[in-house]
């Protein structure tokens, strides 16, 4: 049992000098435009694609085993996510993950869905073991799921609060040495003693398919153009809110959210 | 052979109470935020989960035959559709729908493109003969290919009117026992001798890909929260065919319809 | 070694009546509404859906190798695309370019990441090698490493001008007898000596995910109209181009752009 302590709560000024960083690390990403490989489930796909290019990232997506490695190795960052999961894309995503590993590429780790069946627990279970993300980013039922490999989930949306499952963050962040991010009303970034919040955005953003595993692509960008992890998660997940927010005040409903949303990433300044 | 009886078509006033119906289903389904387990095709999973979110249900995608069982088994409603397949797919589809009946879960299937090739008819035969679904929903040609497993069709657009295929709906019915579902200009869903009939809608959803997908997905989802598989569909078909009405009146085209039909959903009161 | 020759560029006269010819083609795909057969990549298969059905073409999507070859024979065209890639998608994509040529359905081939990983090389010489397209489309990068197949490529984005790969394209075109568009600022359409060129359009393009993608499906729409391969593909970027500029002038970020084309490919006149 690893012991709880009170978490570190970081203070209203380091939150603004977050957005500072945040605008700082976009930047950067819109001048080298880094290349972030995606092996993502078949929902999503297009609007990871089109939120990582309305960032100024490239995004590729591949998950044949026969060529994951390479693109890994390529990339300036992988993300892995495993909504829609295969024995093959599976496969694929372990031979990115230590490619990626290998050569120094930032690993970002989506568990959709885990807790709701025994095979994504196993199969989560086998990925994070093999190789360490640098950043695992999930709901508060998916992070409780990874906790304790035990917890029932319902599907893939969360049935328990982004800070009820701060405790399991903590010890996953110890178990792992992973920044582990909890989205939710409060976005939650832990990085072992440290939590960093983010209360930006809107509740619109759940009734949209995927914001998540876009959430964990934009933690793969800025991942890819700053090596420390917790800043990279916590500017992504801030820009998510920001443009949520902005949005949501541009649209009727989930259909031009989405629409408004991709917008406002691109003209984000 | 099974005889031909002139079908029964309710009259105006059952259709109004049917709008009624639908009303309450969907606030059961905003009330309680079924999951709907989708084994669907790659072009629309998308717009699929948008749409059931966009109505409040909780969709969640798994295709594996490594977890469909257990998937499905967790889930109110199971919604199969063979849009896109592969031998894995179709092998998590049958373990699915056999965990569905066991677990008293209603099951849709939607035979996108069956007549066009051998395989999806050999797919869509086994898949019924093992486990009959509560609701088959498609359009004219592809009810028409299920009736007689041999007539062609051309691709997954419909090459008959949905009033063509009216007599193969009834003698699938028959046949199999299942609610069968046939969208077109005007939708018939037929329930053994009963047959209703929805007019609501517009010419305009035929020009956005999975539309129809979407339907069989909302079939999916007023099956979780009401038994009655003939209201359920005709439920979903209403409040398809009134957002598609309110969505066309908010859009220039296809793309912006597409955006105002999930606003629609959403919004709907 | 192919000698080198200035290329032939079509004067502006020409181009004026590329347009025409294009309107012409276009009332012929609304009028005969062609079924074109994506073997597509996951991440784009919902737009190329939707732009093919924007255009008045009916689009079926369908990889399986055990229908790939009924569904292409019973085609307008074929569009093959190796976005995203696995052993089983490559035999589905052979046996229909076999069906395909066996039938006289024109095929369109598009190498999406072609030189970014070995095994992408690999497949796209395979397939090319087995049977010729008539018309291969890619960005700069893609059409230097089909026509090395050794230069190394980042990602899925061009790191190349399109003129730059000009001559790539002639010796490509010289080798395989296929008609090769090279997009970009300017696109580049080459049959042999003869090159066209297309400027419509906006650098906005390059902020969506898989408008080259939809692209090549226009391209395989107007094939199955227009047997001059080089007019077929020359009307597709033309048209690409035009609604591009359009939805623009309608949009305010990539979002509502992706929207805007849509209305736009189907509101064209």
């Amino acid at each position: 049992m690893i012991p709880l302590v009170k978490p570190y709560i970081a203070p209203k000024e380091e939150l603004m000098s977050a957005i500072e960083k945040m605008r700082r690390d976009l930047e950067a990403i819109r001048a080298s435009s880094p290349l972030v490989h995606n092996i993502t489930n078949y929902v999503v796909m297009n609007n990871t694609a089109n939120a990582l290019l309305s960032i100024g990232a490239s995004p590729v997506m591949a998950h044949a085993p026969e060529e994951t490695a390479e693109m890994a190795a390529i990339a300036g960052a992988l993300v892995v996510n495993i909504g829609t999961l295969s024995p093959e894309s599976v496969e694929g995503m372990a031979r990115a993950m230590k490619a990626a590993r290998t050569r120094g590429v930032p690993i970002v780790f989506d568990p959709v869905g885990a807790g709701a069946t025994p095979y994504r627990d196993q199969v989560s279970a086998r990925l994070i073991n093999e190789v360490t993300p640098d950043i695992i980013r999930g709901n508060g039922s998916e992070i409780m799921a990874l906790d304790s490999l035990g917890i029932k989930s319902k599907g893939v949306d969360s049935t328990v609060g982004s800070g009820d499952a701060l405790e399991s963050a903590r010890r996953l962040s110890a178990r792992t040495g992973a920044v582990v991010v909890i989205s939710g009303k409060t976005d939650y970034i832990v990085d072992g003693e440290k939590v960093f919040t983010n209360d930006y955005g809107t509740p619109m953003m759940q009734n949209v398919t995927g914001l998540g595993c876009t959430a964990s692509a934009l933690c793969g960008a800025f991942a890819a153009v700053n090596p420390d992890r917790a800043e990279a998660a916590l500017g992504a997940m801030i820009l998510m809110g920001l443009c949520g927010e902005q949005a949501l005040s541009e649209s009727k409903g989930p259909g031009s959210f989405q629409v408004a949303f991709l917008d406002a990433l691109f003209n984000f300044r």
